[in-house]
């Protein structure tokens, strides 16, 4: 079952590079074996830096289902998510991720998802975007706020 | 200016918070202290996981540039954006992030964005979304034709 998904996750990589001049990656989200919607990188076809191969396939299973929530969903990606598109995963419940290539071999292709990788270990203000930590007391109040709003919506 | 700026996110983060039923997060996309995108927490309101403030923010000022490329742009979040949010600023080229609650503030109000930021600094197999490494030369075959691409789109 595996097999097969990642296999097409990884069909979608090559023709999407080739035919939607993408980044060389594709995804999948599958349930109980069943594919719930495919995505490929849109990165430079629709001007959106957010949108991975693995971002495009949560989006659009989440819109399928009518839910942010996709636990019991497994992702399958033919290179290892970068920390964004991990951390895509991690807020929708993800619980699985099968991948083929992993981050050396994206770093090799000229993807520094390696580099980000290092970057998110590192305390806030030793990463290469300049980090500016302004606390606000508005701020603050806000969360506070939320902490004790009656209808809030958890996810 | 900055100041400014920060303010208008973290007044997103409170009317959003308390009109569209989001999470208390809000985020501004400026450019030579001018506005280019505004974006608050749609992930329950358009079942989309990954509709951080700054996720919705990034994605707007990109589409209204017509580039995937926000070189030159700051980022304004009324917290400290989630590895998510953090790694679609490095794929979108932000040079600064000004950002006022920190992520232990985020933890109190019951986002996991702490334990995602340990998470991300721990290997792969180590994580708690479950992840499988299965390589495939097919998907190494991908990667390799986009190395000699000649129309390929760096991003």
């Amino acid at each position: 079952m595996d097999d097969a998904l990642l296999a097409r996750a990884i069909t979608l990589s090559r023709e999407k590079m080739r035919t939607v001049a993408g980044g060389p990656f594709g995804a999948v989200v599958a349930r109980d074996g069943q594919v719930i919607a495919e995505g490929w990188n849109m990165v430079a076809s629709e001007n959106d830096p957010t949108a991975h191969a693995e971002i495009v396939a949560l989006r659009r299973a989440a819109r399928k289902l009518g839910t942010f929530d996709l636990s019991g969903c497994t992702l399958y990606a033919s290179t290892e998510p970068c920390p964004m598109c991990y951390g895509a995963a991690h807020w929708a419940r993800i619980e699985r991720i099968v991948y083929a290539n992993d981050r050396q071999a994206a770093a090799e292709a000229g993807f520094d998802d390696a580099l980000l990788h290092e970057q998110m270990a590192l305390p806030a203000h030793a990463r290469a975007i300049e980090m500016v930590h302004t606390p606000h007391e508005d701020a603050l109040a806000v969360i506070a706020e939320w902490r004790t709003k009656p209808d809030k919506v958890s996810y």
